[in-house]
């Protein structure tokens, strides 16, 4: 493997000393890029995009060669292991993703197989080589999956869900049903991450888009027992480096310090939370990775380096940071302003990385 | 007025001792109940329910005739006041509340006339006097309104919002326009829950439905602010009795020290914090009210019973506890299980309350 040009972001991640703050956007590759929309065209439906690797390498690299990002992000979706387990996962218009086939009764939960990430989601692990192939050595790559909690959450409910009807019936009256389930999962994910990682993947994150649905007994061991199954599970240094692992539970933020303590390296922060006091919560264990407001970018570039500004005074001088959104950047966003946003954390930030 | 023969819910919000924790719900008139959908029915579409008196008084009594709750709550919609302001409020089938006109810019905030409620909302004036009338002291009346944000999220965005794309460029790009029209709404609603008081409301409650989209300094500016004012200006006793002030932040569980100050006398508290924790946190200053997840009336009465005993073990001996969901109860529940809920908060919180 070429070395690596950029390494700011695996630097912060692991509390090491950087001339800026790093920054990445959760769905960089994605709808608010007209190249992105050219491309999904071209590979027919979403699932296509993400099953050829040629064409995930294609749409990772997109944002790269606009803007001076710090890392990359394999382009992926976070259901690709119920995908795996056959569930039928498809995608309609305007209604998110579905499943043909729901997990609910001890049965459903039995017949689960726990998917080989090397044969069964080989293509995900290819577009990771692929990807690495294709930076050569330009930022270093991030793989990431769902956390089980948030995979099943789908899973049981057949899709999307406002209030979590059919999964909240297993927490509160079938939870020894549920947790055989979030095993499965979480050993699904162990192997998955890993897989990404042998094939070339830098860094790791959890996704845990749905464990704020949870009470904090709840996400305690519904959620975050399962993330610190896979943490301790995972490969933690590969070709002589370290590959840091990131846990983001979106709307977690009364939960940090229990989310500092499971071995990740760093915690992905919403924009509900003041960073600044999240460093002094947990600061001292963890790196932290967020948090502008996506909806930031919906204002004007002076509006958005204000913010970005902000962020940045909050956190302090010193290591730890990466810069990022506090959720996905939407697909309304004008592209100019994601890169007026890039722009000011590398600008603004110098000043707190003075030795 | 007839005197009050349960005031447990008055005298848990201003923490004085009670023989069993007083409940109520969140939207316990409301589709659950086969004679609420008969109702409606009845009506015709939901405003026009709000909008009729003594179908207002019919459904708002529905389920204190199946259950022994200890408050009623007024039955109408949240978004009366932007109704009343000449934006349209209409319901689509499925689609949540919409408005025909929108507020966006200067000129929309300096049009926006501040309604008189005893003449511009005098079906809610009217529903609650009657509703008084029928209760006959057998529990207090709750009168309500939305937030001043919460109002301006809806009028802003023409209806409700995924990412709130539309106020939050007025948040970061135009502060100063989105001020004014929370003044303008800070004002109406102080003045509408002022006119609720006189006409029998016993206590009220300030929904904030969606301060937990903003970043803990876009809610103190934004939200809280705005609710300090209403709460400055309400009427704070009436007929020789103190009218106690709820205030309800859904996602606010990381800013509850800020609320407890703002002179409210309770809390509102969704399931996603300790109600114990809350408690030390804030249980000096103000009652708390919550918080059992409203997925768990999903689950068996066995496991609701269970929930309600974890809850009331939380929070622990003492005053100021009123119970609640966290959020309304949903259209899907078994009217059983919401009497099982009631009954299991009644029989459970004795032994906390023994002198």
């Amino acid at each position: 493997m070429s070395e690596l040009k950029n390494d700011r972001f695996l630097r912060a991640l692991l509390r090491q000393p950087v001339d800026v703050t790093p920054v990445w956007m959760m769905r960089q590759a994605g709808r608010y890029l007209p190249e992105y929309r050219a491309s999904r065209t071209r590979a027919g439906s979403f699932m296509d995009l993400c099953k050829n690797p040629d064409l995930a390498c294609e749409v990772t690299l997109q944002p790269l060669e606009r803007y001076p990002l710090d890392a990359a992000i394999l382009f992926s979706d976070i259901l690709t292991i119920p995908d795996a387990m056959g569930l039928g996962l498809y995608f309609e218009t305007g209604e998110g993703p579905r499943f043909k086939k729901t997990v609910r009764t001890q049965k459903d939960v039995d017949d689960l197989p726990i998917p080989k990430a090397e044969t069964d989601l080989d293509y995900v692990v290819k577009a990771v080589s692929t990807i690495r192939g294709a930076l050569n050595g330009r930022v270093p790559l991030i793989g990431f999956s769902g956390s089980p909690w948030t995979l099943a959450t789908y899973m049981v409910e057949g899709g999307s869900s406002k209030d979590f009807r059919e999964i909240k019936k297993l927490v509160y009256g079938q939870p020894d049903v549920l947790h055989q389930m979030l095993d499965k999962l979480a050993l699904s994910v162990t192997d998955y991450l890993n897989a990404q990682i042998r094939a070339g993947a830098q860094a790791v994150q959890i996704f845990d888009t749905w464990g704020g649905s949870l009470t904090p007994e709840g996400y305690l061991n519904f959620s975050l027992a399962y993330m610190r199954k896979i943490v301790d599970g995972l490969i933690r240094e590969n070709e002589g480096r370290k590959v840091p692992v990131i846990l983001f539970t979106k709307n977690g933020g009364q939960w940090l310090e229990a989310m500092a303590d499971v071995g990740a390296d760093a915690l992905g922060l919403d924009w509900m939370t003041d960073i600044g006091e999240a460093r002094k919560r947990v600061g001292h264990k963890v790196a932290l990775q967020g948090n502008m407001d996506p909806a930031v970018l919906y204002a004007s570039p002076e509006a958005i380096r204000s913010q970005v500004a902000d962020i940045l005074q909050r956190f302090g001088s010193g290591n730890g940071h990466v810069f990022n959104l506090g959720h996905g950047i939407t697909p309304e966003v004008d592209p100019a302003h994601a890169g007026a946003f890039i722009e000011s954390v590398h600008e603004l930030s110098a000043q707190y990385h003075q030795a």
